[in-house]
């Protein structure tokens, strides 16, 4: 089996495993609250690449031959997946990206319309928190209080939602490289780089391979988003599952708009090479997170 | 001095401590999230009663002779007032209650717009769970995570934002008296009896003690509400800093339209005595939390 095919058959188990759990987590319900966790469980169990969970799970796998450690992980990489998908329904918003359509389906707020699509993304941000102080894994206190504030921090004023409101500031606006940059590494690239982080902690890395994986945590966010950038500007709609060209419709700067998609293409792949080299003093155990890098470089949705 | 005079010194020096205390947890920037910032800090810094900050402190204060605990407690009652002011930046813009005044200045959305409006919201929740998973006081890390678990369900999908999420789907609806005790209790309740109970265990109250807060909480929770309800009812816009009437103009159930003024007044009374006396068994340090609740019964806004 190559390469390929091996890290597909990887992400399908770790899609499979994560759908799995955030279906067991958020069940339907007949209850009072039906409707709202309706609204909640559309978005979540929507698919998708479920990139963040399966990075926290790979960074932890790259530090311990421990079967175990996939089930400590599983509710922070649970809420991890809960964050990003909040963050997905009120981007799409009318008041912010204003998009209709999100991994092929319509979004959250076309179906159940604006409050209830601000209040699901709401309970699944608050829900992110419920996961990551809960009990039932061996993660002790000390260890959960860490990777609860490093993702508080991530997707707070100065992460993922502070990158959001400077990119929507800065719509239809000319701004220097410099920005687009903060824009990505808070926008995306915080949060991408917090999920390998404390797997990583979770598993009991050393400072220094923290600091290692911190480093390939940002190096694959970054590039991450600049495919992101290539995909937008060069796919379609119907390939992507979601409006293809809506960065230019919005105005919006991205790597190719500074420097074509040619250029753009190159320094993607000398980003991922960045990442990898910051895996070369780890064994074969880091190896999904060496394919995962790959598989960011070469994904087309 | 009489009592009124008394609990209103004490309310005032409380506040001021709250509001020092959210200014210096985020003040003022000019660095790259400077716009994101000053819209958090806008709703944050608006003045209002700081009512869940002040109950974590007191019901704390209810149970210890420590002068310290107040700064254990601190961040616990800063972040409650952090995830009220979320929850009425979200409530108020226009694909909700659609409201224009809060605490006598314009809403958050009417200064800042509506994308940034809903990601002030978004950080100031996300920046709470920062602030309760932080260091710098006493509280062990088991107490912490107990809150901060607590803080999460009291404000999620079956807390908070599931009540408002009921509310907003039953405008303009006729319901069962049941439901809107439902809606109470979730909305408004989950977020107010937790502060109380979050005090408690953060002061080491036994579980019979913190029983019997809960139990407080839950009444004072209801009897706020109901208040609420009844002002909205019979008070002007000026008195109250943001619209009067506005349960009638958006068609939502209210105490008043089940049971009229002076019948919802009653009950609000008779609430606040039920409140008190789930506190017979404490002795002089509990004062305060009685006073809150007789302030709340009185309240004019």
């Amino acid at each position: 089996m190559n390469k390929m095919m091996m890290i597909k058959q990887y992400l399908t188990a770790r899609q499979t495993l994560i759908d799995k759990s955030l279906d067991s987590l958020l069940p339907e319900s007949q209850g009072t609250f039906s409707d709202h966790l309706s609204a909640m469980r559309y978005s979540l169990l929507l698919g998708g690449k479920r990139l963040r969970p399966i990075l926290c799970l790979a960074a932890a796998e790259a530090i311990v031959d421990d079967p175990e450690i996939i089930a400590d992980m599983l509710p922070t990489a649970c809420a991890l997946e809960c964050i990003h998908t909040y963050s997905l329904i009120h981007d799409d918003l009318p008041a912010m990206d204003n998009d209709d359509l999100r991994r092929g389906k319509p979004t959250n707020h076309k179906i159940y319309g604006e409050a209830a699509a601000i209040l699901a993304g709401d309970s699944l941000l608050t829900y992110a928190f419920e996961l990551l102080t809960g009990q039932g894994n061996r993660l002790s206190p000390e260890k959960k209080l860490h990777i609860t504030n490093l993702i508080a921090r991530a997707s707070g004023p100065e992460g993922m939602a502070g990158g959001q409101s400077l990119d929507i500031a800065n719509e239809n606006r000319e701004y220097p490289f410099e920005l687009l940059k903060t824009i990505h590494r808070s926008k995306t690239g915080a949060l991408i780089k917090c999920s390998v982080e404390v797997g990583a902690i979770g598993a009991d890395a050393s400072p220094e391979q923290v600091r290692r994986l911190e480093e390939y945590g940002i190096q694959i966010g970054l590039a991450f988003q600049i495919v992101d950038d290539l995909l937008d500007a060069t796919s379609t709609t119907e390939i992507l599952g979601k409006t293809a060209g809506s960065d230019q419709k919005n105005g919006k700067a991205t790597y190719p708009s500074y420097f074509g998609v040619d250029k753009t293409r190159q320094i993607a792949l000398e980003t991922i090479e960045a990442a990898k080299s910051s895996l070369s003093s780890f064994d074969q155990k880091a190896d999904p997170l060496r394919e995962l890098a790959d598989y960011i470089a070469s994904r087309t949705h």
